[in-house]
């Protein structure tokens, strides 16, 4: 990994909202768009959207705003989705299930390649076409499909064992959507989901407005 | 709703992990803790940590750090936990059945009161012991269960007109899990849920790695 500048995390996790707004307004066939517009959409400061596409380049053009599929384009390359990272998701319960037909995800241009559980009623069933595999044969099936990206919805007890395996299997990426605090060598990356926050910031705002 | 200074939304969006943290660390039976150790569990820094906390008061103890349950509890009422907020789920597909069963709803203080569809062959069910209802009867039953908080895991199409009917009824927060942009009168509170954030981080910092 080549030494380089940090970002900030709140700039990266940011950068999705914005793809997501440039897919908006693209779908609607809007050609250019402006910092002070996209700002309004995302309910965020037109300051705070430049200072963060600033840490990537130069993408305005001056005096005539954005153009609205080509920053698309230049955030996709800068999020790294022209990858087409393969994802296994390890649980097939309600929320393995949901997220293997959750379309945005093929949409962004990942790649739901298989899914893993331990339970033999649901080994070799097949969810939105991808096939449900023995997790105990995690290791030869995720080298074979080329696994970049590990989906965790088992229960939070079994979450840093499904780990050590994506770690034997080499797969570097883990999305975590148990509580569990998820402990890799320090080349893997892990990114908790944790569902609350949306629910917490809701809590917050309508207890604000009841008083 | 009474005039008060405004939130910047990204400590809004921290809170909730903070309070995580602070519950996991009260779960772990640790008495106090410092802003540098809660900002390494939460990778962020201790500045941002401390600005965000003086907006709502002073916790820390002169040299002493925080008291991990004061300060778990005082972050609760912030956020308004203590309301008890009675959630109803409208769409009991995959996605709302996984939220039916999500432990966390319930360990923050949430009630899950009532879940909606309108496939007659799931009306009359039950999830983790809540029933399903026929979302066509929503506005006397949210009355009569008095429901805050109305949670969309409909298709996106159907979310427009879930959202109206939250509004017929009274049900002032809006928990959206799908990709419509929702419109609702300005004293209702809508946050959605975009799953793909943390999947866009992921791949940002794969795609950095693999450089």
């Amino acid at each position: 990994m080549k030494k380089e500048k940090n970002f900030p995390r709140a700039t990266i996790e940011r950068l999705p909202l914005y793809y997501k707004a440039l897919q908006f307004l693209d779908n609607e066939e809007i050609i250019t768009t402006t910092a002070i517009d996209l700002a309004k959409i995302l309910n965020i400061t037109p300051e705070t959207l430049r200072k963060d596409l600033n840490y990537f380049g130069h993408f305005g053009i001056k005096g005539a705003g954005y153009d609205v599929l080509n920053l698309k384009n230049q955030i996709a390359n800068i999020l790294g989705l022209q990858n087409y990272w393969r994802l296994a998701i390890i649980g097939v319960g309600n929320l393995g299930a949901a997220l293997a037909n959750y379309e945005k995800i093929t949409e962004w241009g990942f790649i739901v390649a298989a899914l893993f559980d331990i339970d033999e009623k649901k080994i070799g069933d097949e969810i939105n076409g991808v096939r449900i595999y023995d997790f105990n044969k995690f290791v030869p099936i995720s080298r074979r499909k080329l696994i970049d990206i590990g989906v965790i919805t088992v229960p939070a007890a079994a979450a840093q064992n499904v780990a050590d395996t994506f770690v034997e299997a080499g797969v570097k990426g883990i999305w975590n959507f148990t509580a569990a605090k998820i402990e890799v060598p320090k080349d893997f990356i892990v990114v908790d989901e944790n569902l609350m926050n949306g629910l917490g910031a809701l809590s917050f705002y309508l207890n604000r407005n009841s008083h």
